[in-house]
């Protein structure tokens, strides 16, 4: 293609699992594999308890439900722990869902909301996106 | 703990997805996202032919089986298309190996072997790892 993509994707920001306890691989993230907790946090409106963990060049972000409804807890109840999405750094939000939404890509959120560590964020459909929950991010 | 761990995570090496067939991926991560497209490579001993797109901070390596025996046909068979594993770079992947099993981790590979792009590379199993097939590698 020769038409110019009109945002850059800057890096992995993150890879988030979904478990049924933090407790658990934080002995295994961070005590064994030595990977820094940076954060913790509760996204009310997700109904999760984030534990973050962070190489240094990109981030591990543990995700454990605090309710029976939540995303998460629909997840793990269908296939257990496991990868539950990652999230790629981009320089211009908008103009990446303006642009893949004009290229047939659907998209769960139109428009970016306030993620973890105050980022604005948007998750693309795994339809979509060979079966990968995408999320896109920026500061 | 008090203890010194032997060894250090320095980065998301890469996310690795299983896919039905590269050429549909390819206009997602490479036309859509404009991850720069790095290498081609078949790992013949795993029966797969990767596809590296490099964001220059973490890569997505996209694999197709190319035997019908192969673990990535097994996993689309099971899962479908999907996240397949992640992969932490290391700087002593013999350290890494030796401490994690002292310390209860099960692992796939004892010993390191060759991966794609010539990196050492040996995966934890993912019943010791929450769920997640994780993969250590270094230069």
């Amino acid at each position: 293609m020769s038409h110019k993509i009109p945002f850059k994707i800057l890096s992995i920001e993150h890879i988030a699992i979904a478990v049924n306890d933090l407790n658990d691989p934080a002995n295994l993230f961070g005590q064994l594999l030595g990977i820094n907790h940076s954060s913790t946090e509760e996204i009310k409106e997700q109904k999760v308890l984030t534990d973050i963990y962070d190489t240094g060049n990109g981030k591990v972000e543990l995700l454990q439900s605090v309710s029976d409804v939540s995303p998460i807890a629909k997840f793990l109840n269908k296939r257990g722990e496991g990868i539950h999405h990652i999230a790629f750094k981009v320089d211009d939000i908008h103009s990446a869902l303006a642009y893949l939404k004009s290229n047939g890509v659907r998209l769960i959120d139109e428009t970016p909301r306030k993620g973890a560590e105050g980022l604005f964020i948007a998750f693309l459909h795994p339809k979509s996106t060979n079966g990968v929950l995408i999320e896109l991010c920026m500061e």
